[in-house]
């Protein structure tokens, strides 16, 4: 029988967990921290990377590649940037083991580095440290440049996919002649990153602007997108940070403008990560495992034999060739398992656990009547569609099912979605139901420090598109011209 | 002007250098040993990798993603593993940098790890340490899992991606039932590797397993792709490794047979490296820069316009949009450089710089006889073409330069090829034009060992398709019955 996933509203948490692990998405790994992608998960990261890497190209990005390792002293140089990444860097000290003449196995002392290297939390101060080389006039500008890495932080809490001492991410570091087309690349690549979240993972965004305290070690301003997960938590789903000329400054890079100017490049980072993962199995699963929207699912359907004896299945096999070359000619992913070794039911939870959009079940009955039946993973629903309408019905329907998953997280975010005007009820709020509560903020850092001391939630940003509206800030009752968000988040 | 490569002859390893670095293919970096590697030699291994990974799929593989971290005891669990890569360890001894109250930075004392972690040199321990959960009978062979990584070896004498501390691969490592199994997979593997080097890179291999003192640290056999440089050096393309059931012993990864008996899990192992671009590079380039063939060009033909008047451009922009469109339909890449601040004489010389397989030329006079100027790299001839016969035209000349860049490196491989029978005729030959020798060998570690110190060759392979041939070892004089490839090498 299925493998057993604790339910949502019992243990949160352990939901989560069971859905990673038991759909084959991730593991544990010996080392801490770590995670060990499966096949399965990392087919659907796989999709998210290569349709994201389309995009990137697709608005005038190339890939690259930068070391794994920083000089210690290169993470010096910023200063803000230091202090955001010096507690959780991993640190190589030395460059070879030896024989403790035991038969064990020792850090050989005489193969110390004379500088430490920093496993790259982050790339700027490597990557700026290039670009020294790369920039000398205006007709080197800009530098689109985007790296798919692995990066270390050393996280003391780690959860599979959301916080994770390895994982894995696109990096994209920019370098502009003004100030003005870097800030519209960040704000561009946020737009592209909120599309694809919509679009692709079904998961509605709020796009905005991190407050000071929030932002990115280094940055001058960091737009984010945010996302509401099933316990009404808010999850940071990726950022896109102006840089200024902050690390252009601190690695020395400057150009010589049209004008023939000596002047400091301008910058942008951003980047989305594995984390992408979490929020697809936060957003969208339910008690019996994953559902995957059919964009990201690596098997958009599959086909499920149902038969007593052996003759029975020749004749669904000769159907199912048919079915399923239609269907791969609508550009369908179809998987038909034909597997004695499990019953159906086994079949049927199983895919069901690991999220698959449709199943299409075949019987001998079925083939009398020259029908199949069709169920859709996202609402449970079976309907019983003609062979000849089959590959077209199916189409319709994963269009469908991408668009329902996307208006079902929309609805479960605006039913959990509060506007208040009073310290109180929002701390009733925050400490209760919890959800994205809109709320006048003052924009000082005193009131913000206030909002996380006595309460768990805290700014997840100034919304982008926020309508102006004037109101008193629910800390310290000074005017306030728009509501930021809210919420308590991972 | 032109950027100035090192003539070939003149100074081979400056020659190389030149053209990855002024073709623009990899810089130096800041950390010792480690490369950058820039957007167009990244795109050219992005096209290595995504022909590479649909093959790895279409043969059954899936990718995954295992920790960059590797706890120093999982090394030393395979006598021979360890051996081999105790050496050369980057090492993870902290996880905190802090302040040292002076401006500074320093490793925290306190944050010390209780187990040292290795930067992986390669994941077979830190893989089978996660199969011995993924396997318990028989039902969950084979595992056929291959991941992208980059992989750190602390080699002291490092070059441009032949040689790097860190540099990027692809590993398989694949779980089997029987020992038959694993053997064919390591074949087959090898097989397909030698496939993409010949029918893509254009680079012709010899095939063959290598001698125990040459083998892969932990492995049974080792199968290899051997190539021949344009300084007669061989140069091991990739390897595919047979490691019957030592891995599977070292971490105890048993399982169920269908005949119910506990038994131990068979294995591979297999990669190739960024190290394929060196071989590209040195396998096709010439005085003038890279050629890069047809099937890995990120561009392949180039349309550069030449006019002396702006609104002879505007013509010739009219051309070129029906031009490319028609290529383009080809599924040929084309990129159109109007750029008006470089004269047509230094884009020739940067575009024969980077290798693009075909330039055309257009101005105003063959725009009145409807032809355009096609130059190949390969060879640099020039041919005056209709424009309405260009596509076709273009689409045959790439299979062309493809094959022909094939031919000539098999031809200079033959050129470069001997056949000795005594050891002063290989000695002679190996200290002097160098090449491929292929000699008898007694099979024994002590002829080996005397090949390797009289001389700086070694064997690189003992053929899998050598003819069988009685003859005599040219060290010891004893009975042999096939020749092995000698050569030196990178």
């Amino acid at each position: 029988m299925a493998k057993e996933i604790t339910a949502r509203s019992a243990d949160y948490a352990q939901w989560y967990n069971d859905l990673v692990l038991k759909g084959s998405l991730a593991d544990y790994s010996a080392v801490r921290g770590c995670m060990v992608i499966k096949p399965y998960g990392f087919s659907i990261w796989e999709r998210m990377r290569d349709i994201l890497d389309r995009e990137f190209k697709r608005t005038g990005h190339q890939n690259a590649a930068f070391p794994l390792f920083i000089p210690k002293s290169f993470l010096a140089k910023e200063a803000q940037h230091v202090e955001g990444f010096a507690k959780e860097c991993a640190v190589v000290t030395h460059y070879r083991l030896k024989s403790d003449g035991e038969g064990g196995l020792i850090v050989d002392p005489e193969a110390k580095l004379e500088e430490e290297l920093i496993v790259r939390p982050t790339s700027e101060t490597i990557i700026w440290s290039t670009y020294k080389d790369w920039i000398q006039s205006y007709r080197d500008l800009p530098i689109l440049v985007n790296q798919w890495a692995n990066v270390v932080r050393w996280e003391m809490r780690t959860r599979l996919f959301l916080r994770t001492t390895e994982f894995f991410w696109q990096e994209g570091h920019t370098a502009h002649a003004t100030e003005q087309e870097a800030l519209e690349e960040a704000r561009m690549i946020l737009d592209l990153y909120a599309d694809f979240m919509e679009n692709v993972m079904a998961v509605p965004v709020i796009k905005g602007v991190k407050t000071a305290s929030e932002r990115f070690a280094g940055a001058v301003d960091t737009y984010t997108c945010e996302a509401m997960m099933q316990d009404a938590k808010a999850l940071q789903m990726g950022t896109s940070h102006f840089l200024g000329q902050n690390f252009a400054k601190a690695f020395d890079v400057k150009f010589l403008s049209e004008e023939g100017q000596l002047e400091y490049v301008w910058a942008t980072s951003w980047g989305v990560s594995t984390r992408l993962m979490g929020a697809l199995v936060m957003t969208h699963s339910d008690d019996d495992g994953l559902i995957i929207p059919p964009k990201l699912a690596p098997i958009q359907v599959v086909i499920v034999p149902v038969y007593k004896k052996i003759e029975e299945l020749q004749t669904i096999n000769e159907a199912v060739d048919g079915i399923k070359a239609s269907l791969e000619a609508e550009g369908i992913t179809v998987k038909y398992d034909d597997n004695d070794h499990q019953r159906p039911g086994w079949k049927f939870a199983e895919y069901e656990l690991k999220g698959i959009p449709v199943r299409v079940v075949l019987g001998p009955r079925d083939l009398q009547s020259s029908t199949a039946e069709v169920a859709r993973r996202d609402t449970r629903e079976k309907t019983s569609v003609s062979i000849g309408a089959l590959s077209a019905h199916i189409k319709t329907l994963l269009d469908d099912i991408q668009q329902n998953l996307y208006n079902r997280a929309l609805k479960f975010r605006e039913d959990n979605t509060h506007r208040v005007d009073d310290f109180d009820s929002f701390q009733k709020l925050a400490e209760g139901d919890g959800g994205f509560i809109w709320a006048h903020w003052d924009g000082t850092p005193e009131s913000e420090d206030v909002i996380k001391q006595k309460t768990k939630a805290s700014i997840r940003c100034i919304p982008l598109n926020g309508e102006r509206e004037s109101g008193k800030c629910i800390v310290s009752g000074k005017p306030s011209e728009r509501r930021v968000l809210l919420a308590k988040s991972y």
